[in-house]
């Protein structure tokens, strides 16, 4: 076992094909971070058996044992309370202080309810969120909350912008973040009262961000923005309509090229074209939805992604825990008073 | 003047480069529906030099002076009691009686107030709501609303899901449409109170639909249903993230080819393939956004499309008007009765 301070847990059991994605995906991140160790939570004999293909990663890794899975059909109700899954030894040993961060590519909603149970919402943060990064025209931004809460206060909002400028300068290594709140147009009182509030108490309060006011889904893919707030319902929206289209507009060209004789003679030359696009597209490139606000960082991979795309979220989880995202988060939070700026808001109505 | 009884009036001065604009978009109309007359609203002189090179068209228009126009910046507080812009007169010929419909490229907010205002909403209906037509995998569908109602109560979610059905129905030719509400998940228990609630009305009412649930924006492109129905702001951020996103991956795909000097060789093979999928999604086959739940219909079209764009909005007026879109709501909201149903709603929350 060598000596790295990195500690990254690993759910060992989560996603299809486990354990050995999960292997061949720590493999791949092993390789590009010879600084990180990892502890693996699963079935030992399963996981061992996939393990003893790569002699250079068994040199940073330690296996513990546990004899139960938690499935993709399981409610989270019911196994939030069981301390022998992988899922749940894994995030535990984020709390014991073992690992700074935690990978799982199993049941969304367990591994969200888990996280929250077992590791905590920092102290002064009201919610945690779910991020992710995202393609735009020349780069990535990075867009919460993606679903964790429905319905968001005027803090909540203000809050999520703070976490995600300290996310895009940890993850995305942008300087000074440009921060804006989702929005249905750019006026002033357009939109939700939270929206309008929210934008208020962060102009009024000491954060030390970037913050460009609203923007409207349409303006995201051009670069104007490095974090986008919403809430989870809209966040959600927004982002699964996004993915929708995408694929809807290559389907289209595709069954266009396959219904077209002359396309095809002309494929050969586009491929380069068609590589480049798909690489930029590639979602397993954007893997790893990240669940923030917590006393240690959970990161959840998509339970269908291969080992490249696992890698990708390990990637996502070591930047953020180099760069200190967790202390950053605790340290900012304590500068602001949102509870107190929120009552302001409540004073300014009468 | 044509004894023609489909008349439309038109605002002849709203959108860019008008009048000449929209009456180049009416020749285009009229030819393709030779049953309908225009009134045009606006300035005389500026509408007769553009009228008088169509002779064919000017048999069926008939031309009102308006020596007003409302600008784009003008706010709708400003504009909504002055009587004598193209916009108001033309609106208010629906009230009167003399046109079915009433098309108008000019300011969104001021078209809207100002037919609420003028044609009121339909007895029974609690709020209009905006509509527009999409494309999906192999068709259309359409959605609202679009942005009337930022918050939206489940009485009008559930009205929405009826007009959407027979808009569907009347504009887009579909039998029996399939009406979805936009969710977060597929569960019944996903997302906000007030779709679930929505559900629920709209399963208990004596609604005539083809109720399927709900659905996910992801879901949206794979023609799962024909209906899509969400709040305003819901459906405006789904809206413009669609948009966005299909702009984004055409601009990826324009950009990629013209860096790929082996792309631009196989580009004449694609040409076929490029000019079909523009057509797919041009924007403006999907022009007129319809402003429903009204005595009469209100259609605006994008202020910056050219004829044919314009000349769609005027043939989605005209397919509505000839199915009697307005008496049907009418007809179908005497049916039911939501307010009883919401209060059923209440009192299962006991």
């Amino acid at each position: 076992m060598s000596e790295n301070n990195l500690v990254i847990s690993i759910d060992a059991m989560g996603g299809d094909n486990s354990p050995r994605v999960v292997i061949e995906g720590l493999a791949i991140a092993a390789k590009k971070n010879p600084d990180i160790r990892f502890l693996l939570f699963g079935k030992e004999a399963q996981i061992r058996a996939t393990l003893d293909n790569y002699p250079q990663l068994q040199r940073v890794c330690e296996i513990r044992n546990a004899d139960e899975v938690v499935r993709n059909e399981d409610k989270p109700s019911s196994v939030i309370r069981n301390k022998n899954t992988s899922m749940y030894m894994a995030i535990d040993a984020v709390r014991k202080g073992e690992a700074q961060a935690v990978v799982s590519a199993g049941n969304t909603g367990a591994l969200m309810a888990i996280s929250k149970m077992v590791l905590k919402t920092i102290q002064k943060i009201h919610r945690p969120a779910i991020v992710s990064m995202m393609p735009h025209i020349n780069g990535k931004y990075v867009m919460l909350d993606l679903g964790a809460n429905t319905e968001c206060s005027a803090i909540n909002l203000a809050e999520f912008a703070m976490m995600g400028d300290i996310l895009a300068r940890c993850a995305l290594g942008i300087a000074r973040p440009r921060v804006a709140l989702l929005n249905i147009g750019a006026e002033e009182m357009k939109g939700k009262e939270e929206i309008h509030k929210a934008a208020q108490m962060i102009r009024n309060s000491h954060m030390n961000i970037d913050f460009i006011g609203y923007i409207e889904p349409h303006e995201i893919p051009n670069n104007k923005a490095d974090v986008i707030v919403a809430d989870g319902f809209t966040g959600n929206i927004a982002l699964k309509s996004i993915e929708g289209t995408a694929r809807l507009v290559m389907r289209m060209i595709k069954n266009a090229v396959k219904g077209s004789f002359l396309a095809k003679i002309g494929l050969p030359f586009m491929m380069g074209v068609v590589l480049r696009i798909k690489k930029t597209m590639d979602p397993r490139l954007y893997n790893g939805a990240m669940f923030v606000g917590l006393n240690g960082l959970s990161v959840k991979s998509h339970g269908g992604t291969d080992a490249l795309g696992f890698s990708v979220a390990v990637n996502n989880a070591a930047s953020l825990v180099r760069q200190n995202f967790v202390a950053t988060i605790r340290n900012e939070i304590e500068k602001i008073d949102l509870d107190e700026l929120s009552q302001e808001a409540i004073y300014d109505l009468y």
